[in-house]
C-alpha cells in the first residue's frame, strides 16, 4: 500500500461536500460563490481529508462548465489532489487536464458496458487512482458474492491493461440500511472478500450512504466506519468537517494496531483534530 | 440470550459512573451527599443504562457502611437492578440482601485462588448474574488464548456447580492500549473465541480501560465498542451519559442487523436518546 502518499495515515478520508447533489453546492456553483466554495474546500483540507471531491453532477446542460468553474476555486486553496467525480468520459478528461496537485481521484468507474467502454481508456492512459463501484448491468447485486465477482472483473481488466493495482480502488458500494438492515453486513462481507483476493487494491466506499432514509445520519455513519474498518476498509467518503467522525477514524487505526505508539492519534491530537467531547 | 430482560436491546449497558476511585463520587461517599449520588443515578438510568454500577472499593476501612448508604440511594431513585461492585466477599454479600429490584449483578470474581474461594459460594448461591474477570494467580496474560483458558475454567467450574450459563458474564478484560498498543486485538479476539466456544455466556467488559492514559478518551470508547461489537460483545461498562457513545451502540445494532427494521434505534431517537450531532 502506498502509505507515503496518504501521509502515513492508514484510513484515506475523500472530503465528500462539494457535491451539486447537495442543495447550497447547487445554488453555489449556479451563483459562482466562489467564496462558498473556496471556504469548503479549505476546512476539508485543514479537517484532514486526503482528497477534496468535486461533483457538478446535477447540471446536465453545462456540468463541464460547472467543474472546471469549482475544480479551480477548489484549487486556488488547497494542495491537496482531488477527487474528479462524474459518471461522463468528457468530464473526466476535462478534469483530468486540470487539476494541478498531486495524483487525482477518477470517481467513478462501474461495470455498466456504456460507462465502461467511455471509461476505461481514460482510467488506463492516466496516472491516476480509480475509484470503482461494484455495479454492472444488472444493477447492484443485493448479495456480497456477486458484488466480489464484479469486482474481480474490474481488477482483472484493469491489470491485464496496466493499472497498477495500488490504483485501483473498488467501492462495495454501500446501500442504506433503511432499505434492508442486512446491507451493513453485505458491505463489511464484501469488504472482506475482495481485501483476501486483493490485499493490494485499495477498498473504499461511499460511506454516508449507509445512514441515508434514518435520523441522526452521523451517528450511524460513525459507527460503521469502525466496522467497516475492521473488516480492512481502506477509504471513504466522508464529511471531514465531523470531527468525532474524525477522531474515530483515527482511535480506530490505533485500535487496529495500525498506529504504533498511537504516535498519528497523538500527533492529531496535539494538532487539535481530535474532538474532546 | 435472555433479551427479555434487557428491554429488547442487544447490548447490555451499565452505568460506571457510581465508582469510589472517582474523586467525585469518593467526596460525595465521604459527606454523604445524597443529591449527588441520586441524580447521577437516575441520569443513567434515563439514559437508557440497564444496571446502575455501585462501588465503594476505595473505602478500605468502611467499605461496607459506605456501600451500604450508596445502594440505598441509588435504590431510592431507580428500579433498575444494581451491578454490585467489589472484589470482597462481605461487601457482595451484604449488597445481594440489600438489593430491591430485578436481578443483580455481581461484578466481580476472577480465578485468583483466594477471591474465587470467597466469592464462589455466593455466585453460585444467589440469584444473579456474575461477571468474571479472566485474571488468575498468574495475572492477567498478555495473549487471548489463555485469557480464554482461564475463561473456560470459569464457566465450566460455575455451570457444573448449578449456575445457568445464561446468568455468567466474562470480561475478557480490557486493558489499555497506551500499554501495548496490540491490546484492542487481543481483546476482540478473546470477545470472538469465548463467544464461539460459549454462546450462551454473556461477554461484558469495562471497556474505558482502553483509553487509560490517552487524550480524548472518549473517542477510543467510542470506536471501540463498535469493534467490540463486530466481535460479538453482549455488554459493558461505560459512562451511559456519553449520548454520542449511546447512540453509536444502538447504530452498531442496527448496522450489524440485529435491530429488525431499525426499530430499537428509531424509537430511541423519538425519546430523545440519540444525540443528533
Amino acid at each position: 500500500m502506498e502509505i507515503i502518499h496518504w501521509k502515513g495515515k492508514i484510513m484515506i478520508v475523500i472530503g465528500e461536500l462539494i457535491n451539486s447533489t447537495r442543495k447550497k453546492i447547487k445554488e453555489a456553483m449556479e451563483n459562482k460563490d466562489a467564496d462558498y466554495i473556496r471556504n469548503l474546500a479549505k476546512q476539508q483540507d485543514e479537517a484532514g481529508a486526503d482528497f477534496i471531491d468535486v461533483n457538478a453532477g446535477a447540471f446536465i446542460e453545462d456540468e463541464l462548465e460547472k467543474l472546471k468553474w469549482a475544480m479551480e476555486e477548489v484549487q486556488a486553496v488547497t494542495s491537496k489532489p482531488l477527487a474528479i467525480d462524474s459518471p461522463r468520459g468528457k468530464a473526466i478528461e476535462m478534469g483530468l487536464g486540470l487539476h494541478k496537485n498531486g495524483k487525482p481521484m477518477i470517481n467513478s468507474i462501474t461495470k455498466e458496458s456504456e460507462r465502461w467502454d467511455e471509461l476505461f481508456p481514460l482510467v488506463v492512459e492516466s496516472d491516476s487512482f480509480i475509484l470503482s463501484l461494484c455495479i454492472d448491468n444488472n444493477g447492484i447485486p443485493d448479495i456480497a458474492d456477486e458484488r466480489v465477482k464484479i469486482a474481480e472483473g474490474i481488477i482483472n481488466d484493469l491489470t491485464k491493461a496496466g493499472k497498477p493495482i495500488e490504483d485501483i480502488g473498488i467501492d462495495p458500494l454501500t446501500t442504506p440500511l433503511s432499505v434492508n438492515t442486512n446491507y451493513g453486513l453485505v458491505v463489511t462481507e464484501t469488504i472482506e472478500k475482495i481485501k483476501k483476493n486483493f490485499p493490494e487494491a485499495k477498498l473504499i466506499t461511499g460511506l454516508s450512504n449507509i445512514s441515508y432514509g434514518l435520523p441522526a445520519r452521523r451517528q450511524v455513519n460513525r459507527a460503521f466506519i469502525t466496522m467497516c474498518m475492521v473488516y480492512g476498509l481502506d477509504g471513504a467518503l466522508i464529511d471531514p468537517l465531523d470531527r468525532v467522525m474524525m477522531s474515530i477514524v483515527r482511535a480506530t487505526e490505533a485500535l487496529l494496531n495500525k498506529d504504533p505508539f498511537c504516535g498519528n492519534y497523538l500527533k492529531d491530537y496535539r494538532q487539535g483534530l481530535i474532538a474532546k467531547e
